[in-house]
């Protein structure tokens, strides 16, 4: 099956049911074109033989994770947490993890605000200790849900090292720059401040928090159920995506009609 | 000098000079902020003992990318173009690089459209191989600025290995799906579609052809000169930020001046 045979097969009505989101069996064909290098080489991370999880309290890498950011800044402090924690229990590989060396990804690439830096820090330690990389890809995608989703930061640290802050929002995507903005509108300050420094060393302790506990469920189960369907967006929206369309597109969001259409040419 | 000591000198002139822009004192006095850890250990890289580099043939490295983006997708593509082209010369800590371990960072972020893949993937071999990550961040900042300002792809494969295309487009941003988004509206060309596959492939070539430069430059000279200042954007915008303001915002781009008088209450 791929999404050349079923396209006859599809109706308008079929593509915009599910508000505006192509149907599962557009979904099912597109995951044909996506998975045609399913089972290659690429599939397999080697290094899982010399990088080890052990189980890990999510509180303990959360406040490690928080006191790095002020040196280290989002992505290399999220694997700061890991490292130190993992070396703490003896785990193969991490004695002398070169941490600093992603420091780049901070503040969306080199300040860029395109993906807030926790998340490749959490995906970098995630792809490391995973074998198979469909897993990696699950919990990543599950960790983009999360980190778009839930009202951050709620992390609170044993002892307020910048700031007090108020606020906790939802950023609604992973992107750094609408994130951190929506965040200083809510709390009043600017971005070379005291308290956005803190709420981003917080951010990064709840994304290590939460990127323990999916790794700390595959240590103990040896395998990860995904809380979302990976690719879900890449399907649903005819385009790597998130959900948040009408931020930027208003009124005019492009439809995976128009996209879909293009094939038929 | 810190961004305090200096509030009361400015003047509402001094922060709409330059295109709305923040002034230069502003700048300097923000660097001071973003400093404050300088020269802790979190700016050596500790890796750059382990990961080597041996001068490269650009062309050969975007080749080997190209060729291993069908099976990878874009991050461990250009991983894999260094890998097999440094493994290939002999350079230390690349025969057994986990190239697959890094594959979710693809399409955005596991296909969330947020970094595209193909400047992780560079930033991942940048930061390893190089050991004052004041040298990683000038890189991976002079990248996205090649990425969103240059006409792409304009690599030519030795033989093309999906689907012949035609259009080249520039981003204005390192955004995956804005990038490729542009991209397959010029081409009238689905996500799923073999034209789609080709153009990252290329992309992919053309990213890690310029990370080769940047690193043989590196490599002969001991040094690297960053062609645009490192955290400009954060400084010029007040917040981690690209240069396209107006593709979201619209008429009603924030104002610097909103996020500094937000220090003064």
């Amino acid at each position: 099956m791929n999404l050349l045979d079923n396209k006859k097969e599809m109706s308008r009505r079929d593509m915009l049911i599910n508000g505006g989101k192509v149907a599962a069996v557009t979904a099912v064909a597109a995951m044909g074109v996506l998975q045609t290098v399913k089972k290659s080489e690429a599939y397999e991370n080697t290094g899982a033989a010399t990088y080890k999880y052990l189980k890990l309290d999510p509180q303990e890498v959360a406040q490690s994770t928080y006191e790095n950011y002020f040196k280290r800044w989002c992505t290399s402090s999220v694997i700061a947490g890991f490292a130190e924690n993992l070396k703490k229990k003896g785990a193969a590989g991490w004695n002398d993890f070169p941490i600093d060396a992603y420091r780049w990804a901070h503040g969306g690439f080199a300040g860029w605000g395109a993906l807030c830096g926790t998340m490749p820090g959490a995906g970098i330690v995630i792809g490391l200790v995973t074998k198979d990389t469909d897993v990696a890809e699950a919990m990543t995608n599950d960790l983009a849900f999360y980190y778009s989703y839930t009202d951050l930061p709620s992390f609170v640290p044993a002892k307020v090292l910048k700031a007090p802050i108020k606020h906790m929002t939802m950023a609604g995507t992973p992107v750094c720059h609408i994130s951190v903005g929506k965040w200083m509108r809510a709390e009043g300050v600017a971005f070379l401040s005291n308290e956005r420094q803190e709420r981003c060393a917080r951010l990064a302790a709840n994304v290590a928090a939460e990127a323990t506990t999916m790794l700390n469920t595959y240590y103990v189960d040896g395998t990860y159920k995904p809380k979302h369907k990976p690719l879900y967006n890449v399907l649903a929206n005819g385009i790597t995506s998130q959900n948040n369309c009408s931020d930027c597109h208003g009124q005019s969001v492009p439809s995976p009609r128009e996209t879909y259409e293009s094939l038929e040419k």
